[in-house]
């Protein structure tokens, strides 16, 4: 079983994933919990690549979705499939429909390189997608507390708003895979919704 | 007029892009000299990922190969294609050729990834390609004075030979651009048969 957490900036990913993670460890389950881009200490790597900012040198909208996906390909290779052969549950904070949101929608990179870079190098989607929604200025407002901003943190609004559009237009394409969770209730009504989503489909 | 510069580890291709860079100086050409990967503050960031050695963590063939194409995608909508654009020579040592014959004839990557990558991120391909070709032992013995050794030079004299064979394929797939220089003469010697190739092709 293997379930990723979406949303924009701030929503509650990281704080969701560890409560389903002590969730699955308190049922007995074996379940690892990971994030991208990053989850092997090389994809970290890249990860602070990705993140850094650097003013000196703008980063292209090739280059990232390519840093992206190489980060993806050796956390995929090495973290994630052999989990999942092993019988364990992952629990990964963003995973392939990020770069949908923010690449393609937030940069407005092409679809077809995302797909093209999908179909050659990603073998194994989630079977089950969280998208924690809520309007950009709750995500911002609940993560501002956190003092420097990263490079995509930096973005403005209107990036973030194509980035949630990019989110809703991938859970239309895909009810059975992507369930939307209302991410502006408490911490406690989320995970509440994310137990029926899994009650629901299990 | 942009102009690679490929071949096996130590067969001398640095020291005669030098030499062709100081030809075009002196003749009064607006000529830049950049290498891959790298080329870019960013994308030399990437080589370093590359080039590392790490005892913790095997990179995976795929994640070898974006990373390439991501430092690649910077490095040629960064720096070379700017530079062709302002009508300079761009001489650059090693580019996409070296792909192929270390990730796809090297490692055994599938070379449909790799034409999938070059038709979806590569915009420019080189005009001229000078593909120095010596026994391996030729140019290892030539480099050995280095020092230590990187990620690639750490791979046994077969990988290398699978790497020659690569480029002996790409030269006779598409001769009218690449050119094979015998790289076991002098150093006087391998520019007087370049100079010979760009009479020829100018
Ligand atoms: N449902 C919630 N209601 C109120 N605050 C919340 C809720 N969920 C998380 N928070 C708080 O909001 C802040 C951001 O949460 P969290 O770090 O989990 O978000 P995130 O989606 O992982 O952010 P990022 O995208 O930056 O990784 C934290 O201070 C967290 O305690
Ligand atoms: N034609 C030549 N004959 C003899 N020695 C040479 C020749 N060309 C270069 N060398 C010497 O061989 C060594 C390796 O050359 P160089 O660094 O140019 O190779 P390279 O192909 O760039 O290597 P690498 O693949 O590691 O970057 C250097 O010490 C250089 O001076
Ligand atoms: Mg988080
Ligand atoms: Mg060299």
């Amino acid at each position: 079983m293997f379930i990723s957490f979406e949303g924009t900036e701030g929503v509650g990913k990281s704080t969701l994933i560890k409560r389903v993670h002590e969730y699955f460890l308190e049922k007995n389950k074996e379940v690892i919990l990971t994030r991208e881009p990053g989850g092997t200490a090389l994809a970290e790597k890249v990860r602070n690549l990705l993140l850094q900012v650097d003013d000196t040198e703008v980063m292209c909208p090739d280059t990232e979705l390519l840093l992206i996906y190489a980060a993806r390909s050796q956390h995929l290779s090495k973290v994630i499939l052999p989990a999942l052969r092993d019988g364990k549950v992952v629990l990964s904070d963003r995973f392939t429909d990020a770069s949908f949101a923010y690449q393609v929608k937030g940069r407005g990179l092409s679809k077809s390189k995302l797909e093209i870079l999908n179909q050659t190098f990603v073998e194994r989607m989630p079977d089950i997608t969280l998208w924690l929604d809520a309007p950009i200025e709750v995500g911002m407002s609940r993560a501002r507390a956190r003092g420097q901003l990263d490079r995509f943190e930096k973005e403005k609004l209107s990036f973030f708003s194509k980035v949630r559009e990019g989110y809703a237009e991938l859970h239309r394409q895909q009810p059975q895979r992507i369930y939307k969770v209302d991410a502006t209730r408490s911490e406690q009504e989320v995970f509440k919704q994310v137990l029926e989503i899994f009650e629901s489909k299990l």
